[in-house]
């Protein structure tokens, strides 16, 4: 089996490469691709090759796609924030860059199976009622409207026969390194490395904002799942979270940490509008298919604060 | 004000083009465009400029985006069931055209008004329910899902103000030329002019399907509206329609035409599933919005009898 990584350098792409060898034994060719492959390889991985590139630029598509890849996972993107100041590079990176890449994919090897991290920001502003696979699609970013029409363009190639393409609907991913920035969600990490450090924090939103929480670990297990399904799901899939509000979390990683949160709740309206207004999910569709959520609070925590 | 009107040579576009003159007096400017501008002008527009391209052809799109347009028709795309066979052509005229063309507008003329004519092919099958704005968009055609996608681009770009980009979701538009092929829906129009000719006529569908109904002037008379409406609607129109039986429409061609119609009904489950099993539609956002279905059936025969 011959598998690329794009963003193989982002926190989801590190948290992948590090479990493929293992988790799927029958590699015979790994390439991992980025904008600037420039940090040392998390785990020695024998034969895995590395590029650097933009997928947007034809001359690197074509170089990387002169392997038939039977299994591509699509995580590269330009996050939410940067991408609605730098429209150009969002669109690029956000839009263009995944369809000349799935078309350029199924041309090579037609029927590759094409995974596409998405991106919970597809909903946009959601009402108190829970989240279903009914839930309307009304991005209020860039970034989610890419990652939309993305998932529509994959759910018709998949139709097609094209590509076995699938989509899935990350939340925020826990604990990002307090390095990475652009995300609009950072709180939600910072505020595990804050505490675990003994640190104290300004957290900008209260206490009882209720968000979506996903750690690494549950992230990458999506995807392995999804790459060794029998059929990929046709439609893009909501995976499952945990639904708790930060002030919950705060004390389940005390708990884990043995450390005391010493924490200033701050009150940005527009912050918690978007990410700490969450109401609850109702994922069956994809805990049916298999995905899981992370088991509880604890082990969110005990998850979030391994690092690397 | 300068005027663009993609897919000038249209079924559409020919019916918009013969009324602009009239009904926007101020028009300094007004580009027409198609692949191929072989027609003879429906009517003598004094200053007309005809320029034949492809908008997928950056040098052409370069060419065209030398006029900084204050408003812009997109009308051009490819038939529903010709970009299902013809993959890469679809891709270029109904995702990669719009696209390109939308932020090359944006970029000369920031705020420009961009009208777009998307599809009730977004949809994909429905169920019996009535269609409302909260209605799932599933598409079932590449056609379909482009359609979707240029919408969701375009409220975006709405939204940041790039563009004042407004989508109309029209249904099949009729009475289409006998000659105009491509399009799965051709019985709607076919049995008017078949009728009117007092020629007998196989139609595919049975006599109780059920159909979602637009003359060529109620649709030339919603994307005039969006033209001169204050602020063009933020979200996708679903324009109003006549929701009604072929056996009905039938009569009301028989009465307007003074023919007696000779149909035998055919059975063709495929396209009853996706032309002829429309369910009610409930159009009241639009309807508030001044767009306008026909009045009545007979309106609505009258109107399509017309012819060009």
């Amino acid at each position: 089996m011959r598998v690329l990584v794009t963003g193989a350098e982002g926190f989801l792409g590190r948290g992948l490469v590090s479990r493929l060898p293992e988790a799927l034994p029958g590699i015979e060719r790994l390439v991992l691709t980025d904008i600037n492959m420039s940090r040392p390889s998390p785990v020695s991985l024998q034969g895995a090759e590395r590029k650097s590139g933009d997928l947007g630029d034809e001359g690197f598509l074509d170089e990387l796609l002169e392997t038939e890849f039977d299994l591509v996972f699509h995580l590269a993107s330009l996050p939410g924030g940067l991408a609605e100041r730098e429209q150009d590079l969002g669109f690029h990176a956000n839009l263009a860059a995944p369809l000349a890449l799935a078309r350029g994919v199924a041309r090579i090897k037609p029927g590759a199976r094409f995974i596409f991290a998405s991106s919970i920001a597809v909903y946009g502003a959601l009402s108190s009622s829970p989240v279903t696979s009914g839930t309307a699609t009304r991005p209020m970013l860039s970034y989610g409207a890419h990652k939309l029409m993305t998932e529509i363009f994959l759910a018709d190639m998949h139709r097609q026969g094209t590509l076995q393409a699938a989509s899935l609907r990350f939340p925020g991913i826990v604990a990002r390194p307090p390095t990475e920035s652009g995300h609009g969600s950072a709180f939600m990490s910072l505020i595990f490395h804050r505490i675990a450090a003994g640190e104290p924090y300004t957290c900008p939103v209260p206490a009882d904002s209720q968000c979506w929480w996903m750690s690494r670990q549950a992230a990458v297990q999506s995807l392995l799942h999804v790459a060794t399904m029998q059929e990929a799901p046709a439609a893009p899939v909501q995976l499952p979270v945990l639904h708790a509000d930060v002030g919950s979390v705060t004390r389940a990683i005390e708990q884990v940490s043995a450390r005391q949160a010493r924490i200033d709740w701050g009150a940005d309206t527009t912050l918690q509008a978007l990410f700490g207004a969450m109401p609850p999910l109702d994922a069956q569709i994809a805990v049916k298919l298999g995905f899981r959520a992370d088991p509880d609070l604890d082990a969110l925590a005990q998850a979030a604060l391994k690092g690397d």
